[in-house]
């Protein structure tokens, strides 16, 4: 696998454009995805009860297993909790973006993020759909756009593009994604896009997506908060030309541990843009009984406050991470438990077997003060392992959160 | 049922003191309460894995249904992730008590909050035990003593006492607690210690408080960590002199309500009194199908980071409280939801069956300007409520939990 220093148009057969549509004030708020041919789609859907309209509208279509073209999103408004209005605007949208493809409604999923409970702007987002869907094109610059386009609170653009061989042929998977913290003045969202021109049985798709989420965004927390818009779609175009992957192909592996990288990549990149964090932080955890406790574990560390406040005060609080290990609901023995943290100034274990460890606090500090922390956890119990990825917990998370309005 | 301004000795036959040992540079840390006569017992210990060595010694006695007598704490060191030593510590306080006061070890329990990972400072605290059994009194000053010795960062010392008659005998309920927060310089913990002169089936008593934690200190987030301290210990005497009350007593219900009271009470002062917090939030949930899911959807609301921060900054955003509802995992249609806010300057609708209803930002501003705010929830749903208390996210929090080894 190489990766390519390219964005969502770099698989054949796909392109995509940004623009300002007028529902910021100047940035851009509409992106465009398109491919070629129709395309197998894999994707998840937050599992929050109150979902934004658009995602309903995905929904629908992804239960009726149709092939999908087109993935168009606005940003800076969220089309949720907007009732029966938000349902007929979501499908304006999809409809207009068809009629200005020549393409049926039926094969665009739609995106909203941004503030809640305030209907859309339609006619501002009407005359944009008609000016996006003209510019779309295969350049870096179109898939930089489109990239910009799905942005609020982001303080960068997420992107990555990588190539694999698979029967002598390239095959390339890439995505654009936005961060998941919740931003003013509401909340806002998760959303990932991935395109592949990789030739792949529908439901082995399906199925991939569904296992990768678990290791990549539902291992990813900012703030615990699930959005009512969180979403992640993939369209795979099968346009690279390789022999259709199946669940027994040799080279599906190949395939298989690309899409994981992209995925989790994108995690990762979202979490180092959490709000107002100073620090990403990637929980490890090893020797576990089952996948499950291993996820749970790591999941459970990653999301304490009193951990994440901890790592902003650069405080080697080996405590914090054993509580919140013991609340996971995860099997294992606190007395065989090593803990180790990790930066680019080298490692210190603090926890070892039930008993607390001596340690250096220059050396822990000079450690801790670092910008990526990785808390290492050996559980003793098993072969399993899982990652989880997040940020510290800071006054400016406070102040971003609580502010806005006043 | 009336309330009555007095301190935990105010049941019949029991006794206190509180003492400062040194474990602390200054302030109390030793806290015994001390019954006249052995009690019935009903406890619930934290369902954190990590466990503090005091509470595993404990729960050996809770589960061979031993009567205890006394209940000792140390704040200012948990004696939790001290490994077998913390076990020997634990022990040895009981042995030491008992000693003291011609009682068996089985007959105490022992209780430590502090920071973790430090071996307790024994010589101290065995002379502790050996003064502080010395200064035990059934007066106000003694019991005002014993609240005071189990605090750590707390403002201020937590404690209530009712009355209610019970076969023409008047009834004693007391408790002292200490706060949720996470506290400097590790974590510490939720304790409540509850005496009562009521003459009540052992089963019975054990039962009240399985149902009683669901509605009080389960429903209570601080900051969402539970503890490896987290303890709740009732001693009921009998010399209040009642006939026994069993399940069918005609008069139970009046014990039952008075026990949640105290409970519930107790479970909102603790929440009063949350690391570095500005306000005290109640999420009342009405309409429920089921009272688990009125329970799940107060919970998650309570414990948002985003709807903490939000009320922090006095920003009326129902649509966090709706998103936390979202991803509790209960069965409710966002559609018929009617979100509410009330303090003692009034309230204000904000969210009806679907739809944002449009508020007088400044109304909303000076209710959510009050020190305490009720969330109210109606769900249309069926005939279960539960509330939940807490509090919101500051800065002061981050500063608290981040900054003080730094």
């Amino acid at each position: 696998m190489i990766i390519l220093n390219k964005g969502i148009t770099a698989p054949k057969g796909f392109k995509a454009a940004g623009i300002a549509c007028g529902i910021k004030a100047k940035k851009k708020d509409l992106s465009l995805i398109v491919s070629d041919v129709p395309c197998h789609t894999a994707a998840a859907f937050t599992t929050n009860k109150v979902k934004a309209a658009p995602v309903q509208y995905n929904e629908a279509l992804y239960e009726k297993e149709q092939k999908i073209r087109c993935i168009l999103t606005n940003s800076g408004n969220a089309n949720a909790c907007t009732g029966e209005q938000g349902k007929t605007d979501a499908y304006a949208m999809a409809q207009k973006t068809a009629e200005s493809l020549g393409l049926s409604a039926e094969e665009i999923m739609i995106n909203s993020t941004g503030v809640i409970g305030v209907p859309l702007p339609m006619e501002k987002v009407l005359l944009g759909i008609n000016e996006i869907t003209k510019q779309i094109g295969d350049d870096e610059i179109s898939a930089a756009n489109a990239a910009e386009g799905i942005m609020t609170t982001d303080t960068f653009a997420k992107t990555v593009c990588v190539e694999v061989i698979i029967d002598t042929k390239p095959v390339r998977i890439a995505a654009i994604a936005k961060g998941s913290g919740m931003i003013h003045p509401n909340m806002a969202t998760m959303l990932s896009f991935i395109t592949t021109d990789v030739n792949i049985d529908a439901a082995l798709f399906r199925s991939l997506m569904s296992e990768t989420v678990k290791d990549s965004y539902n291992m990813l927390s900012v703030d615990g908060d699930t959005s009512t818009n969180d979403t992640v779609i993939a369209l795979a175009n099968g346009l690279a030309g390789n022999e259709m992957l199946q669940l027994e192909s040799a080279e599906f592996p190949i395939f298989e541990k690309a899409f994981q990288f992209v995925n989790q990549h994108v995690a990762k990149l979202i979490a180092k843009d959490g709000e107002g964090a100073t620090k990403f932080l990637n929980v490890k955890v090893y020797e576990a009984k089952t996948k499950e406790d291993a996820r749970a574990l790591a999941l459970s560390v990653i999301k304490s406050s009193l951990v994440k406040t901890a790592f902003f005060g650069e405080d080697a609080n080996w405590g914090r991470v054993l509580c919140a290990m013991g609340y996971a609901g995860a099997d294992f023995d606190p007395d065989k438990v090593v803990l180790t943290f990790e930066s680019e100034k080298g490692s210190i274990t603090l926890y070892e077997k039930g008993v607390p460890i001596a340690f250096d606090e220059a050396k822990a500090l000079e450690i801790l003060k670092e910008k990526e922390i990785v808390i290492h956890i050996r559980l003793g119990e098993g072969p399993y392992s899982a990652e989880s990825f997040g940020c510290d917990l800071s006054y400016e998370y406070v102040k971003i959160n609580g502010e806005y309005r006043s």
